[in-house]
């Protein structure tokens, strides 16, 4: 992955567009946080209008050495199933990308069992699967590095597709504890407050989940790690690879939609990486997972939605891009005061 | 208005659809209040795989005696200039109508200053405006049926145009002081709990509000009234056409997105008159005015989107269009675990 620094806002196109919300046909601010996803989009966009979003998604899928350690309620084999649930379209996100019109991209990342390769996704397999993160790094260096290109690639693909807004999505069965080792690594947060029940273990599940994140915290606490070697000893393929796109599509210009638990440790990664990528980053909901509020919150970020949802792919963020639609064509389409011959404020 | 009963929705219907949720490729419950929301159209419509909702938006204008009082920031002559801007297209609920395919129609229910018949909305105008609620009844008996009539033939033009789900929108200088006096006498909150700033009124402007509604309420205090006396006494043309629009569509079978603060304030009044409307609403948005959320409360409804709106028109109900859109989508088209080869949970 390229390592040349990230673009900035442009904070005048920004001003530009905050004048224009103040002379719309509506008391100033009764848009809530729309206004500002409006002015958001001006200043990435550099342009006072911004085009619609015109938004990409991308699904990495891989799977986890610590399934093994029985930490979620599905078996390992349902990631590849629902892989070619994928690329049949019968899952969630295919949906709401129809729904969206968004273009929807499958990328293997690291799925353990081998998937057909005339199978209609992006085979970019970096490993069969991570390492037990409770036990040994999760990635080696390499593997990481690996992921984090195939993040890259898949954020190029989209921009030179025409994208001006980059979700992920994910898919990996036991992905929600090296989500939550990330998150507890980067906050500080402890354990107990950020592992949760996932896809639904019970709570025998949810002890060992959080027996394996505290073991993989204390292999390594006391070492002065990189964000890039903390990401590698606690991670995943597909969330390092979610870190990639992130971090590409910033440096293309293009922002991304942040979706759930899974995806929010990888921008928490990627953000520890380069600080700079959190003015190129939207929160789009908060889930139902212990410790998504948190990081969330430690991101700088506020979420748009609140469904009580806990299904990862990206379905999150993928629900929320009407309200970003809507933002944007409120703010290019409305009458100002002027133009309608409304009266001002007493 | 008629006064037939309202129907029941179909608890088999809602029942199958719950049923059909949990073969779904996901972890049950995992699309959170979306799940919900699919099966109670699917208990509306009286099938397993609810229609699209083919939304109908109605905004409903008048005006108020109150505003006499000083209780908005802007001036009354804004909702007739506010009138021609939805016909114009340039007011947001324009705009949000359009990015959603919904059908849009404005209702002139009794704006001050006469509107040219030649502009194309429905030409309703019960009354020059209301009296104002501080010094006597804000409608006569004859104006709030009229009214109601208002709103249930709006009601039965969009569900004769094939509407699923209706949506009323208002416009009215001064209509969250009714709005509040509603609320108060329908749920019992005090005034310093439900009065707000509107539009953006200033401290003193928010004192003549109170003052306003305090006075209103202290006329009926005492009075054994009926639900619709408190609504003549105490609401305007537009609020009662609203709650007029909302049992007519309820009758017809079609459920409501209640938006904002008016439009709750109408709700609350409906459901007084009729207890089982309540079956047939949705809630979209809980705004950033006072006391909007204990009316939300108050009708027993949770709503979707928290995103510190306070503009009316139906535009937070609009905004959640696409979030019913969605969740129905998924519901419909997402393939179960059987039809997919997805492994359940272990």
């Amino acid at each position: 992955m390229e390592n040349r620094p990230l673009p900035r806002p442009d904070a005048a196109a920004y001003d530009a567009a905050r004048a224009r919300q103040n002379q719309l046909t509506k008391p100033p601010g009764s848009l809530g946080v729309l206004e500002d996803i409006a002015c958001r989009f001006a200043a990435w966009q550099g342009r006072v209008k911004p085009d619609a979003p015109n938004p990409a998604i991308t699904v990495f899928a891989a799977d986890h050495g610590v399934a093994a350690d029985g930490v979620s309620a599905f078996p390992q084999a349902v990631t590849a199933e629902m892989v070619k649930n994928f690329a049949a379209g019968g899952a969630a996100i295919c949906v709401l990308a129809r729904a969206n019109g968004a273009r929807l991209e499958v990328v293997d990342a690291g799925v353990a069992h081998p998937l057909d390769p005339a199978l209609p996704i992006v085979h970019a397999r970096v490993a069969a699967g991570s390492a037990n993160l409770a036990r040994e790094a999760a990635l080696s260096e390499e593997q990481l590095e690996a992921s984090l290109e195939v993040g890259a690639a898949a954020a190029r693909r989209a921009v030179d597709a025409g994208a001006r807004l980059l979700v992920a999505g994910d898919m990996g069965i036991g992905n929600t504890t090296p989500s939550a080792a990330l998150i507890c690594a980067f906050t500080g947060h402890g354990v107990d407050a950020v592992v949760g029940r996932g896809t639904g273990v019970d709570d025998a599940g949810l002890a060992r989940k959080r027996d394996a994140v505290a073991r993989g915290l204390a292999r390594v606490a006391g070492r002065a790690l990189t964000p890039r070697q903390t990401l590698a000893e606690l991670g995943g393929l597909e969330i390092a690879a979610i870190a990639g796109f992130y971090l590409e599509g910033a440096r293309r210009g293009v922002p991304s939609l942040v979706d759930g638990f899974i995806a929010t440790a990888a921008a928490l990664a990627a953000c520890r990486i380069e600080p700079l990528l959190a003015d190129w980053l939207l929160a789009s909901h908060v889930s139902q997972e212990t410790g998504h509020a948190l990081a969330i919150a430690a991101l700088g970020l506020s979420p748009l939605l609140d469904l009580r949802l806990r299904l990862g792919e990206g379905s999150g963020a993928a629900l929320c891009l009407p309200l970003i639609a809507q933002a944007i064509a409120l703010h290019n389409e409305m009458a100002t005061f002027a133009e309608a011959g409304v009266s001002g404020a007493a």
